[in-house]
């Protein structure tokens, strides 16, 4: 069958990629583009191990250098919205005609990648996430789901469909969107506002999020750091599929079960970054969305001063 | 003469409440109150050095019980302001009649000592700064000036004078000014700005502060915190003695100076609060803004935004 999907590329195996790669090697033949060649190789060596929510090791085979890898059907690139351009420009050339899937935090991920290749695109978010034990061993904290949809009319929504039935059959929770849009501008809202008042206060996603008990509680700037955001989605015409503000507290609901489970607060990505004194996604994910307010002519004054305070953070070691 | 003064009591042996009481030791009689009984031993056993702008040591007394006090003309409490509320219960039924001095950061210090004793009251602030070694050893780094006038109208200008006059005989910077208010609020705005930036970015005052050349950063959020402290002292009915955006490019550039000849960026206090995991004096400095604000009915929602975020940074030991 000229459409069946049984070679997975994966590019970067941070933690998604390795959740992404390590699942779907239980059901289809997956193949790792790593940045490090020590990772390719400790990849090929010891295999993929999962723990958490899923238990298991898998065989993959890794490779640092893209002309080593086979032709795949399907590429998931995983990487940080900040490697993406070196990520794609990696895959340029190689099986035209395969479906790119690409799963970046912000907006635009997949014109990036479309500057290197015209392969079919399929966009999504993911609201996964793990730690990062070793480049081996990745540990699976929330099993939550991946929403995906067609990139602007390159492929027809039965291959979205059918990547949506490949992540399920690998044991991953995945959802189909004819229209990615809705879901993809709730989840901009929510991370430009959960990762960038994160990375400031340095307080993980707690209860602290959705307090608004008395006037100089964060809830309050949380919530209306999402008013600010609900206001540009809904004049570059955007119906949002779920409310900021519910996923925040809901999320940290579910937080505060798991930590009296003995489970752990959610660091945000940009927290984890700011901790380790790299580069944050801010420009990909807020960034874009100051971007498109100044395009829909919103204002976002909130936006824009918690940009310049994670730039700022991310200048001091 | 009977409004000769000889004897000085300062409440509060911080950095602050050090370099008044090693100064003034030098030309009149002065005492200490510390919260510490170890303190005020080690005061009344090694003195008071001062290194840094000024170089000496002297000897002052010392007491962390107030019943031990000599009496005094005038007081200065140079205690934090989240310290005020105790430091002056413990001055109350002292010395009636004596000049008490305050020169807390924020609005509202006056008030606080009135609610334990009806002295005449002088409203100072201050720009001086320093480094604390030891209980018994203080580096002066700024000698910067002490602004001071009379508290509506419990004194008569001439006292104020008279203060400035013995602050300049210990070598210290000061300026009688007939009304206050209009420097104690150039300072409110600068302070309600550059302490909470500081504090949650975890940058010293430097040049970022001041910088605009691109739209990330961090000088523009500092204009319009301080464009929005300006539309309340407006409202206010306050002509500011000073601009706090010029306030903020000159220490800047005396900062950059200063580092370039081997000194150390200035720390604002909240930011070594925040590290030092105590809590800071959001409360009575962008506290005191936001309450102006509402009392003349100006939003300021970028002060808000950075005191919750302040509120929230103090919960993350």
């Amino acid at each position: 069958m000229a459409d069946a999907i049984e070679r997975v590329c994966v590019v970067g195996a941070g933690v998604i990629g390795s959740l992404y790669a390590a699942h779907l090697a239980r059901i289809a033949e997956v193949s790792v583009l790593t940045r490090r060649v020590e990772h390719a190789e400790a990849l090929e060596r010891d295999g993929l191990r999962v723990s958490g929510k899923s238990d298991f090791a898998v065989r993959v085979r890794a490779a640092a250098d893209p002309a080593a890898l086979d032709d795949f059907d399907l590429s998931i690139v995983a990487t940080k919205a900040t490697e993406l351009e070196d990520a794609a420009s990696r895959l340029a050339g190689r099986s035209r005609g395969a479906t790119v899937m690409t799963i970046q935090n912000g907006l635009g991920a997949e014109e990036i990648v479309r500057r290197h290749g015209d392969w079919p695109l399929i966009s999504a978010v993911t609201f996964m996430s793990g730690v990062r034990h070793s480049d081996t061993h990745v540990e699976y904290e929330l099993d939550t789901e991946t929403w995906l949809g067609p990139y602007a009319g390159t492929l027809p929504y039965e291959r979205v469909e059918a990547v949506e039935a490949l992540l399920g059959e690998a044991g991953l929770r995945a959802r189909a969107f004819p229209d990615l849009r809705p879901a993809q501008w709730s989840k901009l809202i929510f991370n430009a506002t959960i990762n960038t008042v994160a990375a400031v206060t340095g307080l993980p996603h707690v209860g602290a999020f959705a307090s608004t008990a008395t006037p100089t509680d964060l809830g309050h700037l949380v919530r209306d750091l999402m008013d600010e955001g609900k206001r540009v989605a809904a004049a570059a015409g955007i119906e949002l599929h779920e409310d900021p503000w519910e996923m925040n507290v809901l999320a940290v609901q579910r937080g505060e079960t798991e930590a009296a489970a003995g489970g752990y607060a959610h660091v945000p990505s940009m927290l984890e970054d700011v901790r380790a004194g790299r580069r944050t996604e801010v420009d990909f994910i807020t960034g874009a969305l100051v971007r498109e307010a100044e395009r829909h002519g919103v204002d976002v004054p909130l936006h824009r001063a918690l940009y310049r305070l994670v730039r700022a953070r991310e200048a001091v070691a």
